[in-house]
């Protein structure tokens, strides 16, 4: 079976990994972001020497490690370096928004080494979104004068539920004529290079985790306030996605049987109540009724009210728009309270579009979690924003991506 | 390092595992409940045959494994099966309950082989209560002939939150006088045997996942409902305990900000609202206010109502007593409704004294969790009773303890 270093799939370099050795060295050097001594590969690796030396040799000669100069000696021979070149490939990072695309490409040792985000609206249709992603690939890697093969593999991040073994889309409420799509069949055409899909929220956890504010920190809440609410989980340093995919699905939470109809058919839904929509309703209330001088000025103007309008409202001190965003904190607080009676995470990352509204948000959210949880699970929890905000979703896409490809066991 | 067999501890034969393949075997041979052959051993495990026979060799040296005769031959040379024998030692489980304590020997190969259970109320304080289950536990093992030192590890439940890495119990509200209480100092006198302590409701969620009606299904919420309500999780075939060890803490998840004080200092906490003692004083409220004539009589001769009481006139169709224990059930259907959105498990199991009211209750569970779930994490989401009922404690408590001093990589 074994021919040379790896084996040879439907990608001229696909499969790139054939032994769970060879997962682990790449794994580690990886995850340490920069070159790594053998010595340190045999220290942490639980591998005899002889087979981590076989295996790092294999590894070399399939492109993937590259010796990079010397360790410095603490007597004895020295140890050569080992890092991820450029010439290994590259990633592609998609993260399909609501109303944007984020495009990126990754070097495989994980640095992000080209981004570009454009407004896009996910209603459009699978056939023009995917093309207008594919566009900005193609440009993105024509900058890096590289070409389609060098991407190793494509990780996509969907604001909908998908089936995670087969990459479908499953009757995404807010991505009309999206259900069923099979995403990794969409680049077949162009790539060789398998295609790992997951929704947005699962993606920016990831990315959160693997380079973001909670890098390290191995149980944590992703929280992603937008146009809907949404959380990814991540327990033991491993995405937790539940027995059909669909935990961490936050937004649909009830926290009153008497409030409004959601999109989901429910009644009084935390996303009906306390998502970007609900809290622009409320501003607009107030301005119509007068309560709030500065957004009736705003209304008036533009007919309508955003998000961004009722920020920045609040940070100029307007009591009705500090009020509609503590409302909003305080609800999805009290839901964020009963997720860490359950889970009891190391850190909550809250993230997304209404994220940006800042300290308000975030002290009500805070304030709700510390009243309402154990004192035990809440005596070290941060509640913390977001370090990556626009790129935690394509920094996690990728991360998907490679451990796709650099995996063995998950395969 | 290595000297025949096994390293010498402080128990004449712990640590009984000194490498991962090992304990890899033992654990292949215990979760398959008899005897293995060195074939499928050979195949199950992901490691060398020269090393596997090594390591069974080894093992059988230390009395931990022993030849039972030959598996059939399918050409090729016959390959002899492989089990645990009595002498290789037995397991002592304690479940301390609130108001009983239930002790057990298990076979190191995991059948129960005694197993004794009296009232005992847990705020007599940590020295009756452990003088007691000292006693049981000796009885238990004079029964059998065997001796303090056969019992190869200790594992104990307790009604309180544990610092599993201690063993301390830390500020369990409904066992004064427990605070810090050092459990495995407790047994040091009699037994060098290690002890490992965990709630009762993660042993209970655990002796249900190893031999109960969860076996083999490895994402599970164990909810128990008794005089307080709390939940063990199961994530990925492991209880997931959480950052400060309080996952899981269900019955402190608010259900109404403007309910009854609960024992915690928060108010409308689910425990507070849809536990025994909540059932019970609705229950005598629906019999002094004359809503029902049973229940009434009930209170006039007895002076008090038992959760019994409830149940039986339940049975009998009164209806105050039914509307009392749907009240509940909905209850604690839609707070289960929260945490299944949260994990997707892929099953849920009721136990503890209160879900012995049997149908109307998980009824009514049922209807608020598929009401409130999202479809695609209800599609395949059984609700059931404990199968393991009574023992699921002892049961989980002696595979806690097995575990411990079986693994290699969790020491």
């Amino acid at each position: 079976m074994r021919e040379g270093s790896v084996r040879q799939g439907v990608h001229p370099r696909y499969p790139l990994i054939e032994d769970k050795v060879q997962a682990g060295i790449m794994a580690h050097i990886r995850a340490e972001a920069g070159p790594v001594s053998r010595a340190r590969l045999n220290e942490a690796l639980n591998s005899s020497r002889g087979k981590i030396t076989a295996e790092v040799r294999r590894l070399i000669e399939a492109g993937l490690l590259v010796e990079e100069g010397f360790a410095d000696s603490e007597g004895g021979r020295r140890s050569s370096l080992l890092g991820i070149p450029y010439s290994a490939g590259m990633i592609a990072a998609i993260d399909i928004g609501a109303t944007s695309i984020d495009v990126a490409l990754t070097r495989l040792g994980s640095e992000l080494v080209a981004h570009r985000g454009v407004p896009t609206d996910v209603r459009d249709g699978p056939r023009p979104v995917i093309d207008r992603v594919k566009a900005l690939l193609a440009e993105l890697l024509e900058e890096r004068m590289a070409r389609a093969q060098d991407v190793l593999a494509i990780g996509v991040g969907v604001p909908g539920p998908v089936e995670h073994a087969s990459g479908r889309l499953t009757v995404p409420p807010i991505m009309p004529g999206w259900d069923q799509f099979p995403m990794r069949e969409a680049f077949a055409g162009e790539y060789v290079a398998p295609v790992f899909v997951d929704n947005d929220v699962n993606i920016m956890a990831l990315g959160e985790h693997w380079g973001g504010v909670a890098k390290g920190v191995d149980d944590i809440i992703f929280v992603k306030i937008g146009t809907g609410i949404g959380s990814g989980i991540i327990v033991g340093g491993r995405l937790h996605r539940g027995a059909q995919g669909c935990a961490g699905d936050f937004g649909h939470i009830c926290v009153n049987p008497d409030g409004p109809l959601c999109l989901c058919g429910n009644t009084g839904c935390l996303e009906a109540m306390a998502a970007a929509p609900a809290i622009v309703l409320e501003a607009e209330r107030c301005a119509r009724e007068g309560e709030s001088q500065p957004l009736m000025a705003l209304l008036q103007e533009k007919g309508e009210l955003s998000m961004k309008d009722v920020g920045e409202s609040a940070r100029r001190g307007d009591y009705c728009a500090l009020t509609v965003i503590r409302k909003s904190g305080k609800l999805i607080g009290q839901t964020l309270a009963a997720a860490v009676n359950v889970l009891n995470p190391s850190m909550i990352v809250i993230g997304g579009g209404v994220s940006r509204l800042g300290n308000a948000l975030l002290a009500e959210i805070r304030s709700a979690v510390y009243q309402r949880s154990l004192p035990l699970a809440t005596r070290n929890l941060p509640i913390v924003m977001s370090e990556l905000d626009d790129v935690a979703g394509v920094v996690g896409a990728s991360e998907m991506a490679a451990k796709g490809v650099l995996s063995f066991a998950d395969r």
